[in-house]
């Protein structure tokens, strides 16, 4: 199965994602600053997949900086955590799987840089196979929500590439089909980056999964036709009371299926929850450069000079969520009570607070 | 101001609206078939443009086939027009202005060929000299909607290059704004075909108007930050119950402005209405080529062979409209009964059916 993250021959690569379909290419990350580019430019992208790649990028930056003692390593793993962490500002799994990495070098304050970076990229490669994991139960919970011949919409890519293993939304159709389910995945194509054309109906056609590709504004046409009997997005993070931020348009996709009672859900791992935020307010939107609108394939489609709103994310209310898949089960609203029953780290800190 | 079809030495020419923004050119169109194809392929575009271009194709057929008697020459023209009536199906503009020419030549079966081409070229001029005064009607009629410091948020192109004089949707904030009203156009970027990122923007940007680009998939987010006051866009076919097809999206617009209460209103002449048809289920939708979407920007960006859903257009029931702008007035729902309160068709059908 593919895999976006790769550690081999003791060395970090990624596959570059803004080459596909055309290309899979692995290049090779040597650098913290490499892997900040590859994080911002969505070389490597899918939330779960972001945190993944930061977390091998902190072993990558000791590496590079090859410190000499032991204070030196920890100063080294405290400034890769803080710059790998401004790549992008709306994925929570980034920050999550980098406090993550600090925390083994807080634990570990008297490992000299050789062996810290065999107890960080231990930790890294955990997270790696901890959220493969998660994947693979995100789609098996999920795919119980499926039946013969169900449409399934879902928009940007939350396959393989975004993730490894099955990946989250894309993995209940992938899971369901292993199971002998008939779907048909519709992939909206998600401008401006296009990571549902590019990638999402490349992962189907490799899977064998039926998948038709349309533009993002022919969603709720396609609803209206009857074509449609679920619609699944990832996250990149959910606030303590459901709210989702996820790549933009998928509020526009949340408020079609509403209009034609189709039930919208969100797959992702419970690393994606963000308990420290109450409601989708707090979760900061980032805004990309204009020439992804205007020069997103070569040549210029739209006038020199003009301006643009590129906000790369956008935030579905709670309400307009039918349930949210995660790796322990299918969370159904309220949510602000049923993420409390279930997320490991709620329980926990609820008890540290009584303590 | 652009004039996207233009009769100039007794010869029609376009602007190639494929070629914008890069390049404004006008391109010669000398037989049925260069007209048939410059519809087809969007080079002259916009309902109204297209029933314009499709008169004046009439014209150019006639000249083309060069017959040599009356007779010969009714049956050119009864073929033309049968034949441009197939370039598109969905915007009734097209048969509406053909239609007009057949009433002419049919009204003179005594004409020689050379005269019979003046009484149909003085029609074609009619029609597109009706189509501009009505645009500027429908630009005055809407702009009293439009107040200071409004953001008006847009779909395709329907401007002067889908119309001649101001448009029809857009014409509304270009005379709001040329009476001194402070606005903002959103302009959504269209997929596939990009419209509104190649021309809105552009006429906007030419007549000084603010305007901003938007992914189409980004107006339910732009809407949730209180950015947008009214949505205004254009249609290709208005049924007797008010449901409208208009350009793909236009229907997810018109359910992101209900679930914020964004007035939603559709701008068009009379020209536009089809009493023949009860409601959108009978308007036919057009479903183009995949490569607009996998190819769309050059460059390939999708698999080889994926299965692609490209309907052209959409159908927004008349219960998300929130008024209807006709060079006549503002129509409100219910629709039935405005459209025979004002619509000179169909009172004059009434009393044909009266008589």
């Amino acid at each position: 199965m593919i895999e976006p993250v790769i550690w081999r021959d003791n060395q970090l690569f990624i596959i570059d994602q803004t080459l596909l379909p055309g290309e899979c290419r692995e290049i090779p990350l040597d650098t913290a600053e490499g892997v900040w580019e590859a994080i911002r430019s969505l070389r490597v992208r899918g939330a779960p997949a972001i945190g993944v790649c930061a977390a091998h990028g902190a072993v990558v930056a000791l590496r590079e900086k090859a410190p000499d003692s032991a204070e030196r390593a920890q100063r080294v793993l405290s400034n890769a955590v803080e710059y790998l962490a401004t790549a992008r500002p709306t994925a929570v799994n980034l920050f999550w799987a980098l406090g993550r990495m600090k925390r083994v070098a807080e634990a570990n304050p008297s490992l000299g840089p050789a062996e810290l970076e065999g107890a960080l990229l231990a930790e890294a490669r955990a997270i790696y196979e901890e959220e493969k994991a998660c994947c693979k139960a995100i789609g098996d919970n999920g795919a119980e929500l499926l039946h013969d011949g169900d449409g399934v919409i879902t928009h940007c890519n939350t396959g393989p590439l975004a993730t490894g293993a099955y990946g989250t939304a894309l993995a209940v159709a992938l899971r369901a089909h292993e199971r002998g389910v008939q779907v048909r995945v519709y992939a909206d194509e998600t401008r401006p980056l296009l990571q549902g054309a590019r990638l999402t109906t490349w992962e189907c056609m490799q899977a064998g999964v039926p998948v038709t590709l349309l533009c993002d504004n022919a969603a709720a046409h396609l609803m209206g036709q009857g074509k449609v009997h679920i619609a699944i997005t990832g996250a990149d993070r959910i606030a303590a009371n459901g709210d989702t931020a996820n790549k933009i348009g998928t509020y526009s996709l949340a408020l079609a299926a509403a209009a034609h009672n189709v039930p919208f859900y969100v797959a992702a791992p419970f690393s994606t929850f963000d308990l420290a935020v109450p409601t989708g307010d707090g979760i900061p939107i980032e805004e990309r450069d204009a020439s992804e609108v205007t020069h997103g394939f070569g040549a210029p489609t739209a006038p020199d000079g003009v301006d643009v709103y590129n906000p790369a994310f956008d935030i579905t209310p709670a309400r307009l969520i039918a349930g949210i898949i995660t790796e322990r089960g299918i969370l159904r609203p309220p949510y602000g009570e049923a993420i409390q029953a279930l997320h490991p780290g709620a329980a926990a800190s609820a008890a540290g607070a009584g303590s």
